[in-house]
């Protein structure tokens, strides 16, 4: 990617670059992740974040939901939705350390 | 943030930090974005992907959309929501000229 991108759009880049490298490529679920890829994916690309936060169990929780909702393959949007559902409590989280910091 | 830190733990982290930049700190709104910052936000920090892609008039629409449905401040969840949204058809056009130039 072009020198000229923002962070963030360098920071999109990786996340859509990640999706990319755990989905299926060919056949039945072709650009979906599997939930056992996505659960190999958390533990290798996931593991400080889950780790330090106690944030586990919600992440578990979470691709446990989706076995109840949907077609036990991960979209990207379904992707993109699960890893903001696990970052959502670190951000609060980060937030709150910082205002604390701060005041 | 610690060097033992994944790439995507890095980049997830520059969306919250991204947030907090344009969030709200204190007073009505506090921990939200304010549409008029979520917009400025955008030109700024998104501009070469919205460009690149075309994919400005959807991310307009989905503004919009908020406009009609919630408080007019965006919350974390709402911005992750957001971005994924303006980030899903750019994956989706990646993705197709990965696969039609290894094919």
């Amino acid at each position: 990617m072009a020198d000229c991108y923002t962070e963030l759009e360098k920071a999109i880049m990786v996340l859509v670059e990640n999706f990319n490298k755990y989905m299926t490529s060919f056949g039945l679920g072709k650009n979906k992740i599997s939930k056992s890829s996505f659960r190999k994916m958390l533990q290798k690309e996931l593991n400080h974040m889950l780790t330090d936060t106690g944030n586990r169990k919600a992440a578990d929780k979470l691709i446990q939901n989706l076995d109840a909702n949907h077609d036990g393959r991960i979209s990207f949007d379904e992707y993109w939705t699960l890893i903001g559902g696990i970052t959502s409590p670190i951000a609060n989280l980060i937030r709150q350390q910082e205002q604390q910091s701060s005041s």
